[in-house]
């Protein structure tokens, strides 16, 4: 992760990571399928996480709220690993084939996180909605959280960009 | 088009196309850089479109209305190509790579929606966010029309999406 920060993704070698980690490039390999599962590996288990406490939210709750638990499930988990996150963004903010398989990554959490609302009796295309918006209140507190200076509380931020989102979504918005 | 449907994109080369369709392949690099510019070079007028609107909305519209009605007007053009459209989508569900072209281009399209949304004093977070969900909007309301066998209302969808959005969205919703 260090070496991607100082030298670029693309300049960085897997034999170099491997180094720098104490490892042989075999058991490299052993690990990470190539030398961006080192940025993405993480994403399995944060979709497992989202799906789950979609799941196990309370059974009333409307289909956004169900669905932002899991986002704020997940930025709990992001926020005890600050330092990769941030590295991490850096890493993918430099480089244009990083970001579409960031792109890729969400849309499949979308994905996964519309199925989880649909088996809790969701309609279809407001499990799709409710899903695409939760995604969205991900990615605009992430971006706030990662990028500013000051150690925010990333769960916090989840719940105020929803707020945020209804506020701008209401039939009689204050814009 | 027709090609890509028949044969799958990776199968079709740009010779095949442009004897299809009456040109030489020089012709045909004239007009797109390469075979996928066929099915995307109507992206750059569609954000043309999205911002025109945004930017025309009436000035104390909420931010979510403003970006819808670049939405809808999306949503007309699209509609006068229905076949050129549902051909487009068919093509691009069974090829990987062009959905992955797919998400970056609607991407771009959310971060041009947002700022055309902040140069009409929306908030910068505000502006991110309302993006996101006219997005949502128009993919849920797309999709839904493009796979819908009978002919429906795109716009209509885009407005009815919308509403539903607003119900999932809603603090005490109906789900």
């Amino acid at each position: 992760m260090e070496l991607y920060v100082e030298r670029g993704f693309d300049e960085t070698t897997v034999a170099e990571i491997a180094k720098r980690a104490g490892l042989t490039e075999r058991t490299f390999f052993r690990h990470f399928t190539d030398k961006r599962e080192v940025l993405f590996a993480g994403a399995a288990k944060l979709q497992d996480l989202f799906v789950e406490a979609v799941g196990e939210a309370v059974p009333d709750l409307p289909p956004v709220d169900a669905a932002i638990a899991g986002v704020v499930a997940a930025g709990a988990l992001i926020q005890e690993r600050r330092d990769f996150a941030r590295q991490r963004y850096q890493i993918i903010a430099a480089n244009a084939e990083l970001q579409e398989r960031e792109l890729i990554k969400l849309a499949a959490l979308s994905a996964a996180l519309a199925g989880a609302l649909r088996r809790r009796g969701v309609p279809d295309h407001a499990a799709s909605l409710a899903a695409e918006v939760a995604i969205a209140v991900f990615r605009v507190a992430f971006e706030r959280w990662v990028t500013d200076p000051v150690r925010l509380d990333l769960p916090q931020l989840m719940r105020e960009s929803l707020d945020e989102l209804r506020t701008v979504t209401a039939d009689r918005g204050t814009g």
